[in-house]
């Protein structure tokens, strides 16, 4: 660890240097993807310069968005492209800091490694710093110096370890007091904020704070979220979604071939992804699931509970007239938060839980609502307890604890022997649940994601040396080889809206859902009622680092972006 | 379907030709693997000839042995050896069947590829047929012909789905007549069965029960198992131990990335393998956990469950005095099956629901012994429904739907909470539980599972071919490139032991379980207390197919081989 001074004053690290890490431990694969050097775009290779588009606006809201930016708004989104020289001052060293924020998503460490080639190509000299664990480590200058001996172990590797990530945002007038201390302490020309939706809002906020108090420190960007719900015209992916969902894929694929030779479970797959289906939409183009459940569909149509469980045991009856007694069901992560009666039993449980606890003898219930009182007794008792203890710090609901897949599982099962009952279902319904989440945030990125993180990095390293801030990296055309790639830098504030929080307002980028009229969801709607009956599983395998396989991409981007899909 | 006489004289398959799969729905990752071919054994590759061994006896009791297997006791084991020109009739066409019985295994459509390929190069004409469903398919006669179309779509693919897989056995004399029957209408000169001990047992006697009555089908088994224990000297490995363990370590290893890259989460991972530890063995020596139990060691010291959960404890105090608050600990399925007082407890659970059942306010409790009451008292709620609610149709506790790792988390915690209070344990303890298992039983199989599985059914072809019975595959040092593999056949005789079991001697193929004193052991308990304090985790990543790491083979199997390994 580099001994700089604290912003407070005093030192950090005392004076020991950050060990570079062990590479002896490395598995045959670690150690083969230490040497793959991923393909930049060719615009990217040369000398570029920047072209500037039209004055921007915002995604919603444009005056507010103004009032809260008064120094970046309006200011244009750029499109590099090729020069005959640089279009940089070739003497300028660079004092720059780069931050990895919120959840792990394959591939942070390739921004990075993209980010430092770049000086080291072109501004030689320059100094990089990584704030340790997220933005906490900028408001206490908690640093280590970047150095090409210390970076090398983390190229093409998974995880955020190499600085280590968290949850922390710089929310008050002191928190943004001390950024600027930090980075007045550090001299930074620059700051890279690998983020998602959150921490680029962030970003930009810094970035806003910097310039309106004439602190030289530019702020980039970069969209980071495994859940793909951080995208926009200009940016057509969040990295470590196609990693994310191939390695959910291989492991649904296996599922799927296994329920088909034993012949008798129904598999229950919760996938993470928080708020959006987008991973569970990919999942599911991927591997041809008899059925997936996709949040914003449940919510769009205001399904009950009731109604999800029905549409589930349904394809199983019908299947079982098939003779299939088999299944692969996939569940988004955050489909609680998409069944509306759900949220209103929650939000009164989060306040009856907050005002008077809950007594052992359920007299609390009696404060229910009628029909949350009900919807609550219909649950699994293991679930009414989830709901019950399973809480944050905040007193709310834990979504990502509540077991869904097995609150449905039960819920089916209780239909099914009532449909028996009725003579409507013959057969034995056994489930098997599963949740892929921490799996697939740390895997080792795809080419894929090697290759667009690298660039990402690269990109915004030049976006900062040409003077730029306030801006997202931004690489387009990714359907087509790495080496025709588009670069630039969108506006930050051009994804912004804004939203009333606690009586203020609040800019926030816009989580993208799945769009029910997008291209993907409209893919798979076309497909879903062949996939249910028949079993037309398809099985990814595992990620193929090379290969004829090796550089294929997702669905969703492929169908986003209009490129051709064969499924 | 093939129409062909039924064992009762019916028909099956009412004339319907089985639909060649549609390889429309593969991935690419599928597709390309259709085109790899597994390189043989230099000794399959041209003429071959058997060399027999010495009489062979028994693993234990060979009296009792003799006395089950008149004829097949004593017959030598054979090695394949290089020959000028076949050591078969030339012109003989085979009829033959095969069958995959118990659990799915990657590989098991290789082995009848394999077996395939040798009719078709060596015994040209012969026809193959598959039985559908497991021994059912025996017993019942659903047979399916295996043709080269037919084949083609599932060769290098995981998943038993090409016939399909069961759990029945042949027992009764109903039931091995009902054998004969089949095999005498089928006109069958050998039969191949893929499976684990206990199918392998089953190959046994009806290769005995078919010579003694003189019915010409020659029975040839194959060691099959992603639990690992069923090997010996001769049957170094059973197929897919080594895809299945490099699926569970690539998931295993990302979790550890994201545990160190997020720091607040201890990960409990259960891996299956039922009774045996190798799968958990194996993946803690491909990715170095903090704590890894191994059931055979639990067992061989008569630890407590609270022993085993102290000793987690310790590890989390250990590394909470480092400021690490994070770990990955890998737990065996069978893990509740090693410990001597939940087998107590759970045997008087087993009998006192069989008789009186368990009554809603508890009062069947007072009929446990002290002992097993205490540790029933002090098991976490869920645990206590799981052992009630949780039985199997024989009214036996289902050992693998026991979230163990939940239990463990839960006592963790309160063991934490009460070290806490005495002020030996700062730190907060999360948990986050996974189980591991249908993911890895259907995966693609690794180049090593491919090849070697291609080999065992070839090498059961020319074994059958050259009028072998009573013998298991064997494949030996597997260690060197597949082309110097030894190829041959151990009398299954050779493996066996007898058991007394409801007052009748049976025979059992002795499940292999971990050896405290063998190599991957050893290896493992030298290296663990290193790996519970550093962090030396090492991520697998994903199987890879071609590149330098695509034929690595596994830990357990070069360490019991004797080849080097580094780690």
């Amino acid at each position: 660890m580099a001994v700089l001074p604290h912003a407070n004053g005093q030192e950090v690290g005392a004076g020991k240097k950050e060990a570079v890490r062990d590479k002896s431990v490395y598995s045959p694969v670690q150690a083969s993807r230490l040497e793959h050097m991923p393909t930049l775009p060719a615009v990217l290779q040369g000398n570029f310069k920047l072209e500037f588009g039209p004055p921007s606006t915002a995604a919603g809201q444009p005056e507010e968005i103004q009032k809260l930016f008064p120094s970046l708004y309006g200011q244009p989104s750029v499109q590099l492209a090729k020069s005959e020289g640089p279009s940089y001052n070739v003497d300028q060293k660079l004092k720059v800091g780069v931050v990895l924020s919120g959840g792990q998503a394959p591939g942070g460490h390739n921004v990075i490694a993209g980010f430092f080639d770049y000086l080291q190509t072109h501004a030689p000299g320059s100094v990089l710093y990584g704030f340790k664990g997220g933005p906490a480590g900028i408001m206490r200058n908690k640093v280590v110096e970047i150095t090409a001996e210390f970076l090398y172990p983390y190229r093409n590797q998974g995880g955020f370890d190499i600085i280590c990530s968290g949850r922390d945002k710089i929310e008050t007038p002191e928190q943004f007091q001390q950024a600027v201390d930090t980075v007045n302490a550090l001299d930074l020309d620059g700051l890279v904020v690998i983020g998602g939706d959150d921490s680029n809002t962030n970003a930009a906020l810094l970035g806003e704070y910097f310039r309106s108090r004439k602190v030289k420190t530019h702020v980039i960007g970069c969209p980071k979220t495994i859940d793909g719900d951080l995208k926009s015209a200009e940016v057509p992916i969040s990295f470590g979604f196609d990693t994310a969902c191939k390695i959910y894929a291989e492991m649904i694929g296996n599922i799927m071939v296994d329920a088909r030779s034993t012949g008798k479970y129904y598999h229950f797959v919760r996938l993470m992804g928080r708020a959006a289906s987008h991973i569970t939409l990919e999942c599911a183009l991927q591997t041809h699931p008899n059925v997936a459940i996709i949040g914003e569909e449940v919510n769009a149509q205001k399904k009950t509970l009731r109604q999800v469980t029905n549409s589930i045991a349904d394809a199983v009856c019908k299947r079982a007239d098939m003779g299939k007694h088999y299944g692969v069901v996939l569940i988004p992560e955050g489909l609680i938060d998409f069944i509306p009666e759900i949220q209103s039993l929650i939000s009164e449980l989060n306040e009856i839980l907050a005002s008077q606890g809950c007594d052992e003898q359920g007299h609390w219930k009696s404060n229910l609502k009628p029909s949350c009182r009900a919807l609550f007794d219909s649950l699994p008792h293991n679930i009414q307890e989830e709901l019950l203890l399973e809480r944050d710090p905040h007193g709310n609901v834990q979504v990502s604890r509540i077991e869904m897949e097995k609150m449905l599982i039960t819920m089916i099962e209780t239909e099914l022997f009532a449909r028996k009952h009725e003579g409507r279902y013959e057969g034995q319904f056994k489930g098997q649940a599963h949740f892929f989440g921490y799996e697939g945030r740390c895997g080792m990125p795809t080419n894929f994601d090697a290759t667009y993180c690298y660039a990402l990095g690269f990109a915004a390293g030049a976006l900062m040396h040409m003077g730029q801030t306030g801006l997202i990296a931004s690489v387009g055309n990714l359907t087509a080889p790495s080496s025709e790639w588009t670069v630039g830098g969108t506006a930050l504030t051009q994804l912004m809206d804004v939203e009333r929080r606690k009586g203020k307002n609040k800019p926030v980028i816009k989580k993208a859902m799945v769009e029910l009229d997008g291209a993907p969801f409209k893919k798979f709607s076309s497909l879903r009622s062949a996939w249910c009956v028949e079993d037309s599983y398809v099985s990814p395998g595992p990620i193929q680092f090379e290969g004829p396989t090796a550089d294929d991409t997702n669905f969703t981007l492929k169908l986003e972006l209009g490129a051709p899909v064969s499924l």
